[in-house]
């Protein structure tokens, strides 16, 4: 299991580990009762404030807890978590607890009551901003407050999703094509 | 430079290329002037009808072209057209032609008028939808009208940004935990 030490990292910046288009872990609670799902349909809509716009089916158990609460944590999970990653996505909140489920470890926030999943590269402490896209498409539009990240490695391997139950996992990271940016275009 | 011969697929199965989050190319035009930029923040949103939704900046050339000819062709680069990614998203299409600028070949369509990138590994060809988000966001929600995916190879070798002039290159697809997925999860 991952046991990633983290550390503060700038919130303007999350499209970093958002933008590649990984796999995450939405976690949430709502009167104590913790949940977690699988997301994939989600978007960076905006740096500052730090928006990503999340598609949250209303099938799903975390829908009215994430509603209701009107906060969340986006986690990053790497490779090593994929089976747990799976078995979160094949069950639902309504039968068991996840968290125990799965031995994923909740960790309080310090801006959210949503629980951090301790195990992930990243968590990024969420709230509700916008809802008025809910019932038109169960997207959520969430404002991220605080952001944690792994203080090594530097890349985390993630999985990216393709859909029956296939996964592309993360390749190589390469600053070889930033010569030939515009010095406007970096940062 | 990539010459992909492409067939016919399915619009409801986008995500298979869009979800694991690649970085985008996307061409428009208006009164016969062409554009092309590149995109990183956007989101499959439904199945069917086949959305994507698509945050296209309002300093972008490609903002008014789109928003005017409610059209416009999401194409996929893999990671050959690298330099060609760059270039486009250093300049403005009010100033060149990206297309003859570039050395990209513009195709018609079958079903917009806005000119498919032959080059890329996969062109779709989308129809604005919903704008009632252009103004808060610069969200446009597009839907998938006809996909045109290359034959071979089977997963594209595709370019994931994370800004400052870093990508992440796509790396292994794997079907390993397909048996780990409850059956209803599949397809």
């Amino acid at each position: 299991m991952p046991n990633y030490a983290k550390k503060d990292f700038p919130t303007h910046d999350v499209r970093r580990f958002l933008e590649p288009g990984p796999i995450v872990l939405v976690s949430s609670a709502h009167k104590d009762q913790p949940n977690i799902m699988t997301m994939g349909w989600y978007m960076v809509m905006e740096f500052t404030p730090s928006l990503v716009g999340c598609c949250i089916s209303a099938a799903n158990h975390s829908f009215e807890i994430v509603r209701r609460s009107r906060q969340c944590v986006i986690n990053l999970p790497t490779v090593e978590l994929a089976p747990k990653v799976v078995r979160i996505g094949n069950s639902s909140g309504r039968d068991i607890d996840k968290f125990a489920d799965c031995g994923l470890t909740p960790r309080p926030g310090t801006h959210v009551r949503a629980p951090l999943i301790e195990e992930c590269y990243a968590n990024f402490e969420c709230e509700l901003v916008d809802l008025s896209w809910v019932r038109k498409y169960n997207i959520f539009v969430f404002e991220v407050v605080k952001a944690h990240v792994a203080a090594s490695p530097k890349y985390p391997k993630t999985l990216h999703y393709r859909g029956d139950g296939e996964f592309m996992i993360s390749g190589e990271n390469t600053r070889r094509y930033r010569k030939l940016f515009r010095p406007q275009m970096l940062g």
